[in-house]
């Protein structure tokens, strides 16, 4: 048992916590994050009746969606799953959990992360981390040589939650990927071509695609200096130049990891380019880079991307950038990584208050040609492409728009309400609605025997229901129905035989 | 390190199960299921080149889903949710894990099969049982006193597995739930609706729903003289009645849980009864059924149960049966249990054999009105009722089925792929393939600079996309395309600013 003293001071100080950010009008969930841990360290103290108190939450970095964020979610999810199919995509599915080993080795330092399960006599197994390396241990174990497949599931990180910010330790990942041998640059177009389109059909605001290749990175590595046992740590470290300005970058590099000041302003000169397809043609004449052949591979390459992206039709948002530099380990060829470069809407507007919120990246990937070669017994290579949207932070900003919009949600999509105008016509509800759930009518009753008009006009109102069906004594006698419409009050006797088409005629309509 | 010795011998008798069931002709996943218990033994050997070897598989009672095998998921799951959102509900997702302690105490002997994380430091954890719990949870997390929701998604069993029969460790589960203070047995009846809405439409021939009531079972065992500390073990050797004859389930009870024979016998006349609202207007008047208070409750309620299922014209495959017993603890009155009556496909049609599939229970459900309150603070209760569909068993079905069939299942839904007739043609199939994306069409190009024109149509043929659009010089000077129909072969030029309404004209007859 823990002493109680020393809950109850904690319980104290996070009371504090809470008030400061109340009172600093903090944002909802900021707030709510603390009242949880609150909640919980009051529950440990336990109930004043000694019965024992559960803790109401949901574990740490993880949350609930309710009915409105499914409604939100399940329009991204189409938005994008269409597009994955409109690019000829099959989909796969995989367990949550793979065996230790499978996942061992393939995320170098962020192995941290990855949650085990309890040895309950058996394998020993780890939560996905990602969708990619269950995706090549599936393409190894299956022979598969060539596939595009997509796939969209939850994946799991111990790592720090932002929740105000769309981090969390359970979420989705929508993976598309191109498997097989294929003349270059192709596939790897077609990803991007993905990217674009669907950011730009869920209306996120302006975005950005970077694009590098790991092959640049080495190659300008090697040309400048840097000793071959550095490559990974010193990538690591210009991957930081997104949140950190150059200088410090530079002092990481020369303090902490041992690179010459001369090679690391090398490495200055190079990481500050961006441009298009001219910035490739142009470092392929500079004498330095023309050294690593590595280099000018990538670089061809990158110039080879550029024209499919032209006819494509995305170059106004793909940008060759120098200092992209992708943390993991599996990369081989072209990398890259999709920012959303707008503010993001407010989400207090009620106060009026200008927070906005920054998203970072929404979407990355690249070329991994040696991962499936990893299970693969004689290591035979399948060379793959692929990208994966990031659709939590999507959701946040996605769910702020909604607050703020005037339009409402709905969250289900019944056509009609079954009511009565009477007492005792609960018999004859149930076999109206069942006619309508019959004939593929989305209907409901109130589960009441008696219900007042007025609570049944309600429920419609409330919950966007946009029809009425109401049944009385005069309307049985006349073998009608009076349908309502609640937006507009309009109210016409439909007879029974023409109730279902007529319905279905006001409802397609929407 | 394993004992080489030991394992060589496992491979062994592995090697000899695997000849054995083969020279039987066994079913095929019985036989993939020891091979790869096999290959599993073989990997941990290690390899010949002494590097380590991947055991390349996923983890016990798991699999993969293929896209075909995700096709025919993807057909199930829509014909599911359609009739759930026929019926009003909204649905909310929770995590794939809770706090331990959510799970505790609500499975009884079944808690040993839960997963547990492995403690890394933070709160204990565990994957979910089912979506009972967590839904219940979330009501009182949220103070929700009524919703109609539904969720589709994995829980997680540590069961023996038995995935030839469907049975596996991480299996998906489609809950219909309807919470509130409503008037007596209408959201039940439902429930039960509903179950037969799917059944009906999944086509997997006959069924039948079994209904019971918690309160009569009690009320049985009381007036046959069970000790009111035995009615749980009782109840749960009852539930073996669809799999044992009466006999061996009397020998249990009075053998193993010292039941008088005298109490066995009552008991086995109450459950031999089987039939509808007649039966239960019987029992209404049987002078021993009349001495429990409960019974009654219960009985009454199962006749006005079935006045509303005969409004719902469900009645023809509802059936009242007194050996009906689910073991979960949390049911407090009508309980039900779907089952397919039918032998099931033959799985083995190329043999001619007439192996048939026992697939058992296919849905099951139940009202539940404590649960809620063992999560609130205060026990305030929400009075639930709900169903369950087994989705993996109809899926073993469903899959057989279409192995059987002739007809060709699609992984993906491309309509058209654009395609070159001599070399040197790739930048016009993209700047192509690029107009017909943006304009919503599904479409593919080949990934290769020169395809052959035959590979491109073979393609077609094996993936079953219906047409092909094929540029040549002749046609880029004529501005026209040519549209070939795979199935017919037909061929008709269309002028490059007809093609698009052209191709959505053709497919969407389809």
């Amino acid at each position: 048992m823990e002493d109680k003293a020393q809950i109850q001071e904690a319980i104290k100080i996070q009371g504090e916590v809470v008030r400061k950010l109340k009172s600093e009008k903090a944002n909802k969930e900021q707030i709510d994050e603390e009242v949880a841990k609150l909640l919980e360290l009051k529950a440990r103290l336990g109930g004043d009746d000694g019965k024992h108190q559960f803790v109401l939450k949901t574990p740490k970095g993880t949350r609930d969606y309710n009915p409105k964020q499914m409604a939100i979610r399940e329009k991204v999810f189409n938005t994008i799953t269409r597009c994955f199919k409109r690019h000829g995509a099959e989909t796969i599915d995989t367990p949550v959990f793979e065996l230790k080993e499978t996942l061992t080795g393939k995320y170098g330092e962020d192995s941290k992360l990855i949650y085990d399960l309890k040895d309950q006599g058996g394998e020993l197994l780890s939560l996905r981390y990602d969708l990619t390396v269950p995706f090549a241990r599936y393409l190894a174990m299956n022979k598969i040589t060539n596939i595009k497949r997509y796939h969209i599931a939850k994946v799991y990180r111990r790592d720090n939650p932002a929740m105000t910010r769309g981090r969390y330790r359970e979420f989705y990942q929508c993976d598309f990927d191109i498997a097989g041998q294929y003349d270059a640059m192709i596939p790897d177009a077609e990803c991007l071509k993905i990217v674009h389109e669907i950011l730009s059909e869920l209306e996120l605001g302006d975005f950005r695609i970077k694009v590098n290749d790991r092959r640049i990175l080495d190659g300008m590595f090697a040309v400048c200096g840097v000793p071959d046992d550095k490559f990974r740590t010193i990538c690591s470290t210009v991957d930081k130049l997104d949140k950190m300005p150059w200088e410090e970058v530079k002092k990481e590099m020369v303090n902490e990891k041992g690179l010459s000041e001369e090679a690391a302003d090398q490495i200055g000169e190079y990481v500050s380019q961006h441009g298009g397809m001219d910035l490739a043609e142009r470092l392929l004449l500079d004498p330095r880079m023309a050294q690593s052949k590595q280099a000018c591979a990538g670089l061809s390459d990158i110039k080879l991307l550029f024209s499919y992206l032209q006819l494509f039709q995305v170059t106004d948002k793909v940008e060759f950038d120098l200092s992209l530099a992708r943390g993991l380990d599996y990369y081989t060829g072209v990398i890259y990584e999709a920012v959303l470069t707008q503010a993001g809407v407010s989400n207090d507007a009620q106060n009026g208050a200008e927070e906005s919120v920054s998203v970072g990246s929404v979407a990355g990937g690249g070329r991994y040609d040696g991962l499936v070669g990893m299970f693969d017994p004689k290591g035979r290579k399948v060379p793959c492409v692929g990208v994966s949207i990031g659709i939590e932070r999507i959701f946040s900003i996605m769910e702020q728009k909604a607050e703020v919009s005037a339009e409402k949600i709905r969250t289900t999509e019944v056509q009609v309400l079954v009511a009565s105008a009477q007492k005792n016509l609960l018999e004859e509800r149930l076999r109206l609605v069942t006619e309508l759930w019959n004939a593929g009518v989305k209907a409901e009753v109130m589960y009441k025997k008696n219900p007042k008009l007025l609570s049944q006009l309600q429920l419609c109102e409330e919950t966007g229901i946009p029809l009425v069906a109401i049944l009385g004594e005069q309307e049985l006698k006349d073998g009608v129905v009076k349908l309502r419409v609640v937006a507009t009050r309009e109210e016409v006797d439909i007879s029974r035989a023409d109730l279902i088409s007529e319905i279905k005629r006001r409802t397609s309509k929407a």
